[in-house]
């Protein structure tokens, strides 16, 4: 029988043949409790290799080590999906010569499978896997559940490596990731802090604001007409868009209606949700929470999806997002073209990204942003969005705590929320009650050097995100 | 949304850009009961195109109209893992040109992967179906099971073109095949024959010759020092192999042993064993009965696995093939050395094919093959088998009804068995027991024209096959 297992992270790379200037890949299930990242970008640096690009579905605070690492040219590129501010903020200061490539969560999949942006050596963050590497993120100490946006790494890089602090018998029966992708296991002390890797419960906001929001948000989903059986729905894990889970809910359990299925990162909201009967299944790339994730081992409705069954974007193929009827996203900044930006804060610094922001929104029949009308003091409706995360075209509907703007292209939508006395104003009004607020910042100054490109989830370069000194 | 579903099979042909020389594909699962392969081959054939390449992972004589368009040059080559008589003595006789490639069901898999024969459109029968194609064999009225043969095809093809006889609404959440991969989908009255699919439900041999082998072969098994818990085990669906199931799992009750899985076509005596505590877990390529159909549709032990994960050779990746004890196989021939065939029958007229014969035989510790020392009145040990389906070294133990002998490799074996009083001969002593009996068969002419090359496993030319005139 072949020997996958091997002692150390250290032996593992050396098998995978790692070199200068090749691509490492990471996934982020295990959010702000990884341990992962750090552990393999400290035996790379340690072994002296250098130049390398690494391709992370997402990077947080808890991998600022990279910056290290990116100061001392073991790492001298990025691409990922998402890059909270640690990092982000870094990025925008210049620390790295060549631009961050930020992608959807789907096209990061896309262009994996289609070779555009090969991987070397992925590194598979498991929760537990047998020594073969039949591995899954629903069971073990350090549970995540979906292991979905890793799913392109493991089919398309030239070598996988899994590393587990819970090694099982073979054969794992309920691997998400079988063996046949699978070169090398690793067993680790701990690959994650658990604490950081599923909330225990998310709870429900009490900001006024958000609840506000959430209440026209469904109105709107209820006065649309896409609200009866069969009905499909994403939303994200933001306090706003779980009370509007919660909401709706409520609103469908009153008016026994049925859906069909809820998708995305999903949270406990959506497991009650299906529980109650509202949806028949959940297709989930990413638990954020210990319901989802206990939820996702225990009930077949609730199926893992990879990044690209979630997002992928082809001519001829499909993805779950194209059967949306709605998706409740957020937004940092929204323009009057409805244009939304979820990269960088109203200075211009990185601090977000698409992730699966403009896939859902590309998919979904009507795409609603729920976002304040400022937050500190900055406005978020605005003449022009600093940077474009997912293009005006793909937005429906805009709430906010003043009043709902409804996109010019959506006539139709735009006299039925009328109808139903929704307090729809244009998106010109909404911006001038922001500004009248917070008054008229001053325009950011252009910088020549870029330091991130946005691609959309089609391989098309949308914008770019520029120096910030 | 997409739209993917398509009116007629001839449009999905043609919207997937089907033209001449080009190659398509098929899996096997439904069998004997199959519709798809000669409903679509009709439907190219009518559009006039021409030249092309057909990849299955076999071929029954159901699908004897593949002869017609062979003549009609609407096929000109095949790639297949195991063809039956029909369509087997047609080619032995010279029918084609361009000689048949034969694989093994992991070697298949493997090319796939690996580009080796690439594939312009993979046509997927699955039972059901939801629109976008997310597609599974465990469910509707031609309900076949695992589709696991099919992974390959759909993962990897140019064009994927799902053909179902139950389109259920989206999202199928139980789906084996998911929509990513699928470009058309397309519904038709029947993709088969549920009688020809899967087998009410196998019954016992009567044969003394195969109950002596099956109870010689789990003598063997008892003795190898392999039976004990985490014991895994693969077995065909012979008359003999099945009783020897039967008697395992007799023998593993009483002495309480835990195996951990079974593997390859299940039947329902495997499904038996799982209930019974025998295994912890199926790994199912294949349903062979009802049973297994309804097993792996119910129970999560019970797993569907691609060709690849079951049995995809290479450097640095395993297969569940590789972590097998003991594998019991079949024979049509088989020699001093050891070597196997199963392609041909002792005139040399091709019959059948290595399947995952030659990748259970190495990928497991014991391999025995179950065969009678002769077959209407020719003898099956003999000096040199017809042709080479699986190489000596592979096999470990041959078990006739009239005795057993192990390969010379297996030194160690040889005394353990010599030990526990089993009926241990050399091979030359069974080869000349079966010659006393039938005599010694003229040898085979020699003829120059190669009809089918049998590729190994690791892609390397394992042996060919001659015209019969």
């Amino acid at each position: 029988m072949k020997q996958k297992l091997v002692k150390t992270l250290r032996e593992a790379i050396e098998l995978a043949g790692l070199r200068d200037g090749m691509t490492v890949s990471f996934h982020h299930h295990l959010r702000g409790g990884d341990h992962t990242l750090n552990m393999v970008m400290n035996e790379i640096a340690a072994l002296g290799i250098r130049g390398l690009t690494v391709n992370a579905s997402a990077l947080f605070d808890v991998h600022a080590p990279l910056l290290e690492h990116i100061k001392n040219h073991v790492v001298v590129k990025l691409l990922t999906n998402y890059m909270s501010a640690g990092i982000g903020h870094a990025v925008s200061s210049g620390i790295l010569e060549e631009p961050v490539e930020f992608r959807t969560h789907g096209g990061r999949a896309r262009d994996i499978a289609l070779g555009a942006t090969p991987i070397d050596v992925a590194f598979i963050a498991a929760p537990a896997s047998d020594p073969m590497g039949n591995c899954t993120g629903k069971l073990g100490k350090s549970a995540c559940g979906s292991l979905g946006y890793a799913f392109p790494d493991a089919r398309h890089a030239k070598k996988v490596i899994v590393i587990t602090d819970d090694l099982r018998p073979y054969p794992l029966t309920d691997w998400s990731i079988p063996e046949e992708y699978v070169d090398y296991v690793v067993e680790v002390d701990a690959i994650g802090d658990p604490e950081g890797i599923v909330s225990g419960t998310t709870r429900m906001t009490r900001n006024p604001v958000a609840i506000v929001m959430a209440e026209t948000a469904v109105r709107v989903i209820r006065h649309s007409g896409l609200l009866k059986d069969g009905f499909s729905f994403q939303t994200g894990a933001g306090g706003a868009s779980l009370a509007a889970a919660k909401f709706l809910k409520d609103v469908m359990l009153e008016n026994g209606i049925h859906g069909s299925y809820g998708l995305g990162g999903i949270t406990g909201y959506m497991v009650d949700m299906l529980q109650a009967g509202c949806f028949q299944s959940l297709l989930d790339v990413q638990c954020f929470d210990l319901k989802a994730a206990r939820s996702i081992r225990d009930d077949p409705r609730h199926r893992e999806v990879s990044a690209m069954h979630y997002a992928g974007y082809s001519e001829s193929r499909s993805a779950a997002v194209d059967g949306l009827d709605v998706a409740i996203l957020g937004a940092t900044e929204i323009d009057t073209d409805f244009n939304v930006n979820v990269h960088t804060d109203s200075n211009g610094r990185i601090m977000g990204g698409a992730g699966g922001h403009s896939d859902a929104a590309a998919g979904s029949k009507l795409t609603m942003i729920l976002a304040p009308l400022f937050r500190n003091r900055l406005p978020i409706v605005m003449d022009h969005v600093t940077c474009v995360s997912t293009p005006g075209q793909d937005i429906n509907v805009l709430v906010t705590q003043a009043g709902i703007a409804v996109n010019p292209r959506d006539e139709e939508l735009k006299e039925r929320l009328l109808a139903a006395k929704l307090p729809v104003k244009e998106i010109g009004e909404l911006k001038d009650l922001a500004e009248r607020i917070t008054g008229v910042p001053a325009p950011l100054p252009n910088n020549g050097r870029t330091v991130a490109k946005v691609i959309y989830r089609d391989g098309t370069l949308l914008d770019t995100i520029g120096l910030i000194e």
